[in-house]
């Protein structure tokens, strides 16, 4: 048969659980939204339908409950990693497992000026994530993120010296508007971290870099980003930071007798700018 | 001719205006999604495609762009009412205007412990409505919201003692988790009203209730809610509530023999319940 | 207490629902999402928190699925038309009851040129509505519609001699494109009627006068469509037709030395104008 | 400096482009989305902001439009190469230049019973995908797809057999429904294709596949539905499915005195199983 199959893998996505954790009458929420994914070959799955060596995707689903309530962690990271060696630990045929965790942040409602022990409001768009991969040969990769993490600047951004062509009708500028969505992902080279307290530590550096930055481009802000992040947390070895440029144009107003001086915009969704880049550690 | 115009109406929607204010070097961003829209009868428009009477949906959204400019503004209410009024001003022919706004809120970002001048993240998914309505029998409506507000409390919240049919298989529980997307609208009764101040009182009314109230239904819970409003904010004479129910469903783990004591919850998007009320302040 | 309660509603949405047809080894799907909304005072559920006048929503989508199997039935209205008799009959202490359901449809795939027993793909981003209202006092009606149906014409459309102001740049066209997301609903005037081959019937007139009218504008467009279907077919007293303007601007190629007749365009999502009315049988 | 540019890009997306050509008055429409991202080390960019290597995206979106008129072309897939090796011949110091479009299809209106020359409504949800990757060692590739074609097959599908652990309690079934949207991506080996006889032709063989196969887990019919292209299309070497289990689950009706004996589904839309995989022409 001239047919080979080249790689394949299943598993089970959007499950979603919130649980909720009581000290006394003060609750806390985590609310995730987990994936999980088997690769390997899977061949007789596959050609023969032969399903003896699959893990039906409602008992991943299941799983995820039932380890939830067994097991005692806090951080998404924690609950990847227990979830990736269990499942790895019965399946020990399967080729690589990954883990990927949304967790949708709540913050604590503030009533007549003390934070509330019972009630939460949904934090803002942006989503944290975790992800772990392992594989047969023993690699283990946990990486933490944010995405659709929604920021802009007013000041401090400008755009000129680029290339020109016969298409290009875009003026220079020292002063624009700089808005973006911002996707990133690092990696943890360390053991035993406090995943929260490093979450945080990175998620500040990257807003301090935007807010800071003496920006040429966009890209030229990214690498500050993810620049800022490598030099200042000794535990992240590797960042990829992924910033759509949400365009903000400034309105023509001189049909109408006006001046606009970097005051009336419009923003539009499409087309967009797309700029990606990885950073890691040098050796 | 057997066919009648019973109604009609045109306009512009999603118009997306950011305008930046700056204070010396310190900037405020006012990020705004304009709709308008014209009722009236515009019968031979229809019939005869006469377009003497149309004001183009493109000249509306130009002119929300000068106006943006050439007036000076705060609130979107204000701007609204700028709107409407200079529309109805050269439209003398339209029966009513209508001009819906939806504002997205930005946070100033605190970097290094202060907040900074230039930078912002977007504020949580809600957002903020602002809404007028003027007619030419001289009517003139103000009203202010909020849609997309995500809350949930996990105490202080049950449902028992309703009714049953062949079809009930709930069952009752004083202890669940009350999760909801909420969408508001209320009406100002006043003038000269400090839109910004009122909006906030609103807000803060509808969430200390959320967060206090010993919840019997969502009903119960919405009502409180709206109660307080009125109560409390003199310039209000009407709101208008609707709470979607998005259930948390407490998961089984006795099939893989382990207790769930309100600790492990799925949450569903459909289907969802959806309780609505307006509620009004008596003469 | 000043406060008044207004007008009240509850129910449950997004209740997904496929039905198996089967014929022998001839299969046949119908695949709705049904919402339910009960309308009333409900005033000491909402000031006492006494749920014992509450069907809970629950209940409502278990009796979905239940009648749903229960009777026989075979277009969507009709199955509206049972569960608001349903639900009156249990709960005569409800003001209003109001069924609307969205039919996602499913063509059956061609295969080796014959139609198949049982496969389908989804038909189009179209959806078909169905809608019955009931009331206390006697009111029944039942309408249908479609909504989301994304259609263009590439001739015959102009928009010349509207208004102008001081904020008018638009051009005059005598051709232009002209594409919406078409939504209509319209109301059956007729009892015992095969609501199949009138939703068809409707859904064709519109089409037919969309691609055959000389548009002078969307207005002028929109009122053909519906004046066709009140004219045409006897069983519809009134339409409502929502026209969204998917605006396809002409791409400005001049500065790169090329023409532009009529060739290319961008389609922007926002601004668009938004275009509706109500066309009624006259008595 | 311990940190190291590791991989960069840029690029935009979502530039919407339509097409009308005209062959008299009979029209025909190309309705695409379109992204371009470079990808090199752009080092100096991001580490300086140095910006002469930089073609704006702005560029790249007029190009777009300018390239779309001054060319000849039919299917997306041939746009994507000139657009592809336009790119490069101005930009060699780019190290890859990555293509992508979507294919938004347009059906012709059958008016009268024939089909119109200048009226259209969108085919389905379903989009067509075309991909060209070109790198400065020479390689290019192009891929045809599409994506979100949503599909169910109503007999012929079981799942038995299967992995159990403490956690299962899915039952085995030999009938169940089988739903999906599917996504699919093959790469042409040929040269001097037709692009568009090509599509319908893999399209074809898929849905062909999907219908016919006696399937006994999603696997089993991705391998065949993938076998059938490779071993009928001599111009495809590789093609990777990802089909998502939409679960249709049986409805329980027993507490309500019913039978179901698979008649009455819930559309669950989280979570869903996700099955992928990539199979390859054996040398």
């Amino acid at each position: 048969m001239p047919v080979r199959l080249e790689r394949s893998g299943y598993g089970k996505s959007g499950i979603r659980i919130v649980k909720v954790a009581r000290d006394g009458d003060r609750h806390d929420i985590k609310d995730l939204t987990v994936a999980i994914q088997f690769g390997g070959e899977f061949l007789r799955v596959h050609t023969e339908g032969d399903n003896s060596t699959v893990l039906p995707t409602d008992t991943m689903k299941n799983t995820v409950y039932a380890i939830a309530r067994r097991y005692s962690w806090d951080q998404a990271e924690e609950f990847a990693v227990i979830l990736a060696d269990h499942f790895f630990a019965d399946n020990p045929h399967v080729g690589t497992i990954r883990i990927d965790i949304e967790e949708h942040r709540w913050d604590r409602l503030t009533i007549g000026g003390k934070p509330h022990r019972t009630a939460f409001s949904r934090a803002g768009r942006e989503i944290r994530t975790a992800h772990v991969f392992r594989s047969a040969d023993g690699q283990r990769t946990v990486e933490g993120g944010v995405a659709d993490l929604v920021i802009i600047k007013t000041a401090q951004s400008g755009f000129e010296g680029y290339m020109r062509d016969r298409y290009t009708t875009l003026r220079e500028t020292r002063d624009r508007l700089f808005a973006t969505s911002m996707t990133a992902r690092w990696r943890y080279s360390g053991k035993g971290l406090d995943y929260g307290v490093s979450w945080e530590a990175v998620r500040k550096l990257l807003l301090e870099a935007f807010a800071e930055h003496e920006s040429r481009s966009v890209q030229h802000t990214l690498y500050a980003m993810a620049e800022s992040v490598i030099e200042n947390v000794a535990d992240v070895d590797e960042i990829t930071l992924t910033l759509p440029n949400r365009h903000h144009l400034l309105v023509d107003l001189k049909p109408f007798g006006l001046e606009n001086d970097n005051e009336i915009f419009v923003v539009t969704e499409e087309p967009f700018g797309l700029i990606e880049a990885t950073v890691r550690r040098a050796e």
